[in-house]
């Protein structure tokens, strides 16, 4: 049993704290039971899974995963942890490379920035049938409260991408469509193409920047009949891909598409 | 200005960073621009802000509201808040007395515990015309952290209800079919009563106890054709409410009812 913070492994765990090191070392850290049985489940590149001594759970799915695990003392498990109050176990994963676009109905994070509501969305992607694609400015898909908050879902979207310099040239590049989700003074999800849509979902409190929502083909708006304005953009984006991934086939450009569900 | 932690009502507000001290005095902190901004707009009992000297934006806010404020040292802002890197003003606030079951639409909080998830629920609640109820076992839907994941939207739902211990016959009583939303086994949207809803959703990692959701009138389940048979449970609550907001009138029971939209 490993009883000190100084120990090699719990040292590089615990430089994955950070931004920067996950980035140079490609690697990142995977907490909680259903995170850690789903990146298993996916076959995903864990090098080894870190349990405390006292968390038989744990113990059981790093032992029935057949992967090298470290067991560790409850207060080195806090340290090596990403979060406070950690549930183990936790996996020193490697971070895949970047997918790329796909011809497929994309979530387009845009400068969201709260890591709990990117995991969440990435969670929902998962959900709904929707890649991810992500721009600089937001928060890192792989941090581990994002990862945390995504439940597992990171193994199960089709592609995780980044975008460059120019998002919407990418996207069109790639046969997909960007929509940007409004608060208000768009349409509602009737009428949008059935072929492949980038749905854009921007910043917490800022929203989209004018010019990409302007730029956009289409501009979606929920509906609010309560009267309150305001969803959470995780939400907000959320009930979007609901609604997208059961919009129906548009007659105009149903015929010259795959029907692709 | 006030530079000290010991000043009588900065040591109040630090008392209400606890559950109980809110409940026995009746009070609490409403933190952030938007937050204070909705309960000076909705005339909600506010005791005093508190603003930090440093930030003039708040201290705006304050004065155009014509209520009472206190100017602090940054330090005694941050002491005073109920959470890290707090954004100013802060609002100390009346608790109301808890609001009557109408016969309307409504978001019962089953033992959700996560603060975000609750004042995200309660935000989606107000935009999407719901009332909410809440049973013991869930966060205290009046804690600092659910009223600033919440936005402001406290003060535009209809009414916030507690629950006793028979919460589905109050439900019924008020006239309010129970409808349990479950992640698998439950049908989709359509053929839900036009009567108010009173749409249950559960815990985040137990969802609702097994007896509650059978003995529901009906069972709520979302499609997912991901795959992925994982939502957020803010999430999920927030879609269900979306889509019930603008359930069809059902046939059978549409003549009988009342046109509520």
């Amino acid at each position: 049993m490993i009883t000190s913070t100084r120990n090699e492994r719990v040292r590089l765990m615990r430089r994955l704290h950070r931004a920067r090191h996950r980035r140079e070392a490609g690697l990142t850290l995977v907490e909680g039971p259903e995170p850690v049985a789903a990146a298993i489940a996916a076959s995903a590149d864990i090098r080894w899974i870190c349990v405390s001594v006292e968390d038989e759970g744990s113990e059981q799915i790093a032992r029935e995963s057949g992967l090298e695990y470290i067991v560790v003392s409850p207060a080195v498990l806090e340290a090596a942890a990403p979060t406070r109050a950690p549930r183990g176990p936790i996996a020193v994963v490697g971070i895949p490379p970047p997918g790329a676009l796909r011809r497929h109905d994309t979530l387009v994070l845009w400068a969201l920035t709260d890591p709990g509501n990117v995991g969440t969305l990435i969670r929902s992607a998962a959900a709904f049938g929707f890649d991810v694609a992500t721009i600089d400015g937001s928060a890192d898909p792989w941090g581990p409260r994002v990862l945390r908050a995504a439940a597992g879902a990171h193994f199960a979207v089709g592609t995780i991408a980044w975008l460059g310099a120019n998002p919407l040239a990418e996207l069109r590049g790639a046969g997909v469509t960007p929509v940007a989700a409004v608060p208000a003074g768009g349409s509602g999800p009737t009428g949008l193409p059935t072929s492949p849509i980038g749905l854009l979902v921007g910043n917490e409190a800022r929203g989209l920047p004018v010019e990409i929502a302007e730029s956009a083909e289409h501009r979606l708006t929920l509906a609010m009949p309560g009267g309150a304005e305001s969803l959470n953009a995780a939400i907000a984006g959320s009930i979007a891909m609901y609604l997208l991934a059961y919009r129906a086939p548009d007659s105009a450009t149903a015929g010259a598409e795959e029907h692709r569900r």
